[in-house]
């Protein structure tokens, strides 16, 4: 390896410089840099409480489902489960702290069909992989072009527990200056 | 008004008991109890603060637009919004909450397309209104069926800032004992 350490535009020749600096531009992706077929992954997974599955609920969906291990047990499900919207808030997270590289640059405009393919249960453990399905610039704003991406998330048996397809508009590089 | 008061069964004749009777079947709505056409609508607005705003995004949304007003100014917005998953929280928080009677009976599958139509700004107050659009028995599953719903919300100005399908399964009635 060669580790000749260089200032300025050359600290690119350092490898390690090389990877901090792919690091940072996947960290601080913009339109130009997004291609259909990229893939993406979570760095680490999360672990969904019972704890925080029934505060979440508590919060944002309070049903017997995802508040109470007992009272779970009546209902359509039969024992305690996240609301699926606790378990797209994390996945939300994971796709964040992906190598996907939204960061600020990006904002969600919709949701192209998520489906909650099975329960996620106190304890499991979370990740996500995902792949950009279409990079469009818009025909109404120079500034900003369309990214499609489809996610799923998986719990620590590599099941599907959601999946869903996202459409977000991202900033165009060259954009940032003249803001 | 007639506040003649009586027992039993006869409490349906009192225009209190009769709206407290529906307010009761309302929240533990059955597969039986749902109908193409159904409105729904939240009995109480939840205001978005920027204090949660900024707590929900640390830990589900951790991008400058949802986490800081002066890093915010530097994206995409412009300014601090909420997390479009802190809105679809707290929209799935006024449906349990209104009228439309899951809590329990009920389990979502999918969201077939959920839009964010306008941002959502600190101070914002959030409302819901919503229609079922399908109502069909399960073939494989006698216990329960399937049901449709769009449900949409609105700021304190009217306007819309969320939409979004629900596809949910809901127990039927009939079913409850035999679990």
């Amino acid at each position: 390896m060669n580790h000749d350490l260089q200032v300025g535009a050359a600290v690119v020749t350092h490898p390690e410089g090389h990877q901090q600096s792919a690091a940072a531009r996947s960290s601080t992706r913009y339109f130009e840099d997004f291609s259909v077929g990229l893939r993406f992954g979570s760095r680490e997974a999360i672990t969904v409480t019972a704890e925080r599955i029934k505060s979440f609920a508590a919060e944002f969906d309070p049903q017997p489902s995802h508040l109470d291990e007992h009272a779970a047990r009546e209902t359509l499900l039969g024992e305690l489960v996240a609301s699926g919207w606790h378990t797209a808030a994390v996945a939300m997270r994971l796709i964040v702290e992906s190598d996907l590289g939204l960061s600020g640059q990006g904002a969600g405009v919709e949701i192209e069909s998520m489906q909650w393919v099975r329960a996620v249960r106190p304890g499991d453990r979370l990740r996500i992989e995902g792949t950009v399905t279409e990079v469009r610039p818009s025909h109404s704003r120079a500034d900003r072009g369309l990214v499609r991406f489809r996610a799923t998330a998986y719990n620590q048996r590599d099941e599907v527990v959601l999946d869903a397809g996202h459409v977000i508009i991202v900033r165009r590089r060259g954009n940032v200056a003249s803001k």
